[in-house]
């Protein structure tokens, strides 16, 4: 097949291996877009193209000259607004995200910031380096299990899922899930229990927000809610901080209602004179939960592996794939570069 | 039956709640040792004595005394050489010792330093304190996932069980046990790999080292096959410290060559000026793992639930046992008080 | 929303309970078709119908006069080739089909198939009937144990997946999957081997086959690659007959060579002078492993729940959709009535 | 070591592969009975003797003699009433037996005998061959999932436990369990909900019957009691017929109340003319579950492990040992044989 390759602002180099880059050079026509003009560039090779690769523009007049196009593929992993997606839909032609690569990455780490809260791990270790550590009991006091605990989660995507599937050994008390575009009966089907957002927060020691960010859910946990949060329990930010009223958040830790861990910020780089760096009762994660290069390698892997679905003659099955009825809903930025 | 309360350096406020407290003393004839003199206390007490909750000598004469004796019950958590054990399993009198209690919250702080060494978690919460993060991929290059690794562990009582248990959700590739005191075949159908010690340092990730100490294991983890371990792999120390030559892992962490996490020290509190606090690539825990206040309350639930089956005429089951084979082989020292 | 409720060969009553039934009707305008002319009823009711329940042609007549279709639900839950898919897909009125509510009980009668071959169960509990059975070891010689066995899946479907769930507490040595529909690294993710159809017969102990029929797969199991099973094995057959070359399995199981159990046979019902009925070494069931009274009702459940869906403008979840690549590859035929 | 090998009514090749017995002959001295007068051949060999596999009577008078002995190691795998336990307590000597052997054949043959009760697999597959199959629903009415179900367990030993470790692929709703030696704090950590017998029985759709015989727990389950389960529950008999009253189980089943499956009975052979062969509702196994040839092969394995343990100077781990509290209230009957 005839193959796009324009992944700015990522570059091959960070999203294939060697071998893979070799493998897909090899097996199809790979046009590699090189910095000249972009119109120029699409207007010559669209016509032919049967898979972009990139987050180049995809409105009706690219998409009217592409037409043997069956796949665009997003390998920043975002659904953004610069693709007429409703054309696509009719055409048949699929857009894609392998987003997927970065829910394992994220759902370690997002179980480690967890015990590291309940336990104390980081801000003893900072104590230690610092000579004023606590032995023993002295610094355990507010120190919980995870095992046998109540857990709640905020979303229930594929990061969501692939943090569940870690619980198992832990023997949950309960798992609650608040994610309003799934049925009730799916989310039981799945091993957890529906509950509604407040539910989560009040019955919960330790709460996940992995939900994507929306038109709908800017600002969907703040200071009304929080604050039925249970004393002393975790809240883990994992997923986009608009989700969460960050002001909010700040407040209720400072008074040490309950503890924070947190992947996202509301601007980052976090400036120096942040006040937030001064939060007590707070787990700071500088946007590296989904950031490994092996992950970044893997959206090159599941490139590779719905190319060959479409080869095929088979439905892309490794990436995520646009919806008609949510893709307009998805609020995510554009990154810089991860 | 009659009970002997005499747990110092515990209380019995430490590992009774107040509700088990008032449970024992309603079922059972206690008696509660209170600062006088010993010997007369248990000259007085002994001989109607059916259960010693305690650590006190236990040498010939005082179990000659004790005619009724039906079980000693450390809950220090630690066998000790006061006691003399082979008038005691010639009587039938267990010892016992509820040091299972401590499994759980330490497998769990084990695996949180796993994922803390693998993500470095603590390091980069620190650099975000103190105002020099970063962000995405720049601070993780080293990073690795624990899902599909190779674990090992020098040890495999409960407390390497306890960790076991916790990893299914990881779908580890292999795990890799040297217990020199069981049987392979016992060991692979727990589902794990027996393995030399050679082969667990060389073939593993992540290395947890959970043996207890012994006469014979004293710096089993030294300089000759410490650098058998794959370069950044992690090590996880958490049992004693003694297992393990400090100086060896210091130099191959400062060396780079190996990551590492502790909860022990060869001495606790460690000295300010001690050059362990500098480390490069190591993760300090000040003998939290197993201090919590749950653990300790534990060790009431677990004593009672032993008393029930002795006084039901049925072995104990929730302690450890003392082993006519082994328990002359353990070299645990007293607690300070945890 | 207006549904046309249209189950034929299904009755309403099959498929919803009573309660579930009422909210259907309570919530939403449902026209239920009743013996009417079909062309007659379909002209009338078409152009304002949300969503059709039914197995309906649904060509481009039909389909040009339901302007506001949103989804057709096949509640027999095969694909059928009535429909014009193409107008479906371009104009975006899902094609559903609820037939995930038969994985689980498939999954759960294929797995004791799977045990009872093994063991004999079925064949020693009939000879205990007729004044034969065999105590103890002499009728044992060729039982085995699915613990720690090899497993081999030929296609992984929803039915595949639900099978390899139930699976863990066996702690296999080895679960090899063929399935030309879905990429290697896909099966891998979900914990299974990929594997060549060869390498899956000749290297299980237990063969569960669960492929769809297709265009493409007819007698895809025959003389030529049965015949690599290991002596002794099991082939399990769950999904069609027609995916098997029923001769050539009947020979090899009536040689002694492997072990047979299967729930569909090329003609339903089996005559009564079918040579297959004394077939040994067989395990016979009359399709019957997903005829579940409580999976019918199951259909009614996911109906209404992707209803939901797409009355709050979210993309149905919970039945499977028909997908552009492959639903024309589809070849269930229609059932009479299960 | 000296090895006393008298496995009657066992052979050496029933429970040793011919690599085993070789691995053992080698590494240790094995004086083999073989027919002689016993009384001469143990006066004669048990003054040297180190470990004794067999189930020869070991009274005050033998014992005396075996001033070395170290274990006795029960290869039938029940502790009899014909050896003078008390002295091997004093002494230290082990009394083994390599029993749970049996844990994992018989758990597989519980849930396969639960999964052919709940579905009709073996009463289905009998009318088949018959001539009078049901297609479909037509015989699945009373057809129930395992999936999501209420499990209990009359008894939690090895055979509990390994029938437990196979159901968390079918997430069980609950699962009971009634065994007075365990504490219920004990039950809990293990996963399971401690529980009354008659809770049991009143709250689960499939009870196993897995409690060992004692002196106490004859016809444990009598008319008064099992009339509290579920109508259409399932009775799972695997341990020992005596605890329960056949009669009883017999009347219940006869009326449909619920449904059975066992694999034993109270006379072995069962007569030709008893009537329970023509209960209905029942499912028959004749003694088969545990009797695995690759069972009996590993009582020679798990004898191995133990004896390599105690020449290390461990203590025995592979086999069961028998308790001082517990060891007089077993009643198992002698084997004929296996």
């Amino acid at each position: 097949m005839r193959i796009i390759l324009d992944p700015e602002p990522r570059t091959a180099e960070d999203i294939f291996s060697e071998a893979d880059y070799q493998e897909l050079t090899r097996r199809h026509d790979v046009i590699v877009y090189s910095g000249e003009d972009r119109d120029v560039f699409y207007t010559r090779h669209l016509p032919d193209c049967d898979i972009l690769l990139g987050q180049a523009d995809m409105g009706p007049d690219r998409l009217a000259m592409a037409s043997k196009l069956k796949a665009i593929i997003n390998v920043e992993t975002n659904f953004l607004p610069n693709v007429d997606y409703e054309t696509c839909f009719q055409r048949g032609i699929h857009v894609l995200a392998p987003s997927g690569v970065f829910a394992l990455p994220v759902a370690e780490m997002g179980l480690g910031m967890a015990i590291s809260l309940a336990r104390g791990i980081h801000s003893e270790h900072k104590r230690f380096t610092e000579g004023n550590e606590r032995y023993g009991l002295s610094g355990n006091q507010d120190a919980e299990l995870l095992s046998g605990s109540d857990f709640g989660f905020v979303g229930f995507g594929d990061l969501g899922r692939a943090l569940f599937a870690l619980l198992p050994g832990f023997r949950p008390n309960s798992v609650k899930v608040f994610d309003p575009w799934l049925p009730d009966a799916h989310l039981e089907r799945m091993g957890v229990a529906p509950a509604s957002l407040d539910a989560v927060l009040e019955q919960s020691r330790f709460v996940f927000v992995v939900a994507s960010i929306t038109t709908e859910n800017q600002h969907l946990l703040n200071a009304g809610n929080l604050s039925r949060m249970q004393p002393g329990a975790s809240l883990i930010l994992l997923s986009r901080a608009a989700v969460v009223d960050f002001d909010a958040v700040s407040k209720l830790v400072g008074s040490g209602a309950i503890r924070f861990a947190t992947d996202v910020f509301p601007e980052e780089p976090v400036t120096a004179d942040d006040p937030v760096r001064a939060l007590p009762n707070t787990l700071f994660s500088p946007h590296r939960a989904g950031a490994l290069e092996s992950a970044l390698k893997d959206i090159g892997n599941r490139v590779i592996e719905d190319i060959g679905q479409i080869a095929n003659g088979l439905p892309p099955i490794s990436c995520k794939r646009a919806e008609r009825e949510t893709v307009t809903r998805m609020r995510s930025k554009p990154i810089d570069k991860t």
